[in-house]
């Protein structure tokens, strides 16, 4: 889902220009020197989820680009009409087949260097039947010292997970209120 | 910021047919049938901040469509390139020329009716001294019985608005670890 620069404008055709539009814009935009159309290019949400049960977390093997055959947590591209939660959830579902309920967010991880924010939420995992769709190799449940720390597919998934186990160790050490406070930072 | 249907390829210009692409996709997309270029629409970010001094909440009165003359709090569309803080002090920058200390994350809430998702941050404003830039007409601050409940731009602002006062008085009521909770949230 990697985008190619926007050549032609989306309403008439026309090659744009990249240019600072006059409406008190600061940025360069693709503008229709036809129509006028500005085209604007944001940031993409990532939404997962951290699917758990008896300590173990599911992980899916990838099975498409990019980073075939590493490891992840359920997760894809937010689409239109969904809130996040829904997402996550509809994500988890097509990569994993997993039956779950949705928790509390718990990560927001800006990765401006590729234009995403990632957003994970906890989930319980109902069941170990799980139906991976074809996105996925694999789905499977690990504890915290089975992580295949070196295989997994993004940075965003790794910190989560380390938190998430850290939040989980010292919450049973010392009872909190709020065991998973929710976490927001970025990756360079 | 609205957007047209996606008519004519970004990549080439022809004309774009809207089905579901062959690579296993679920939702119909704009295809490209010249050149195969799938054009995805994805939801976008709103970021903003919550800025604070004495108890009293900073709100701009919008110079710009939609809801031009309503109150809202400092924010705006994520750019690429910035994390989802950054872009919530610069929208602050921008609309209000307010000097802020950010602080945590507060609201996230989901409106698939519009493909947004709102952030907005607690910051803390360190000046009276405003400089509203062209988007906005004016400027202030006001204490929770001076909002103009009536005159907010967006229920995203209005219900963040409810929420931090009430959090606030909660707190001074009984003081908590964690006063301000990140809040994680829909609106329909
Ligand atoms: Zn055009
Ligand atoms: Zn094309």
């Amino acid at each position: 889902m990697l985008r190619s620069p926007i050549k032609h404008c989306r309403h008439c055709g026309t090659l744009v220009v990249y240019r600072i539009p006059d409406d008190g814009d600061t940025r360069e935009r693709a503008v229709c020197p036809a129509c006028g159309t500005i085209h604007y290019e944001n940031p993409l949400n990532v939404v997962g989820t951290i699917p758990v049960m008896d300590g173990k977390v599911l992980l899916c093997k990838r099975n498409i680009e990019p980073r075939r055959n590493k490891w992840t947590l359920p997760a894809g591209f937010l689409e239109l009409g969904e809130t996040a939660a829904e997402g996550a959830a509809r994500e988890t579902d097509e990569e994993a087949g997993a039956q779950i309920e949705m928790q509390g967010l718990y990560t927001i991880i800006s990765v401006p260097r590729v234009g995403q924010v990632h957003l994970f939420y906890r989930a319980r995992l109902l069941s170990t039947h799980l139906a991976p769709g074809p996105e996925t190799v694999e789905a499977r449940l690990f504890a915290e010292h089975e992580i295949p720390w070196e295989e997994i597919a993004f940075r965003t998934v790794s910190e989560t997970l380390k938190l998430y186990f850290a939040d989980s160790q010292a919450h049973a050490n010392s009872p909190r209120a709020e065991p998973y406070p929710v976490r927001d930072f970025s990756l360079g």
